[in-house]
């Protein structure tokens, strides 16, 4: 249960497609880009938030994946995203798989700014 | 949209309460421990993979939180699992929510052997 968790919190997004309150364009993009990446969705659950002040709906959602989860959490008036891939390398090394969905989604945000971080995960004491 | 990631990468679980390969359990568990660390579910999601070669069921699971995401990945042939509390701090710093909660976990699993890691999110450049 090796594995690769990658990080990237996105600010000052352009969003060009509008996906940061658009929860079912969103669950699309993250299912599509998943396929794309040679990852198997198993499951998918998203939840809107009730709208703040400027009328906006911020989203979380999860993809299970048969390789571990994506996450997504947005922030539309902050124009701000959180996004997580988690892969298991089991059988197979996912981590260049993970990358690229990553790396895809953030792309579609254009972000202004971006912290990415990644931890290796199940790396026995 | 700082926030905290635990994650908890466990091993040689004793697992008394047979956790790995329940999933309604382990669902029900992982909410009540989200209620009492004062945590908020807005949603969960779990999913069965095909039993293995020693026909045990491993599980995969997310609860959604009004403050980001619980996830859970089981593999009861290896006796280990995979936990993360990821938290937002908007209004409030959840961070000792979210370590109350990952503790709780992790005991309920009695690992032989832990991997522990925690990771600040959203701090900008």
């Amino acid at each position: 249960m090796r594995g690769l968790h990658l990080t990237a919190d996105l600010f000052d997004c352009a969003d060009p497609a509008g996906l940061l309150s658009d929860g079912a364009r969103l669950q699309q993009l993250c299912e599509h880009l998943t396929d794309e990446a040679g990852l198997t969705v198993v499951g998918s659950h998203f939840h809107a938030f009730p709208p703040g002040p400027h009328g906006t709906v911020g989203w979380t959602g999860v993809l299970l994946l048969a390789e571990s989860h994506l996450a997504v959490h947005t922030w539309p008036e902050q124009h701000a995203v959180t996004l997580d891939v988690f892969v298991c390398n089991v059988g197979q090394d996912n981590s260049a798989r993970a990358r690229r969905l990553l790396d895809a989604l953030v792309a579609r945000f254009a972000p202004g700014r971006a912290h990415r971080q990644q931890v290796e995960r199940g790396v026995t004491a």
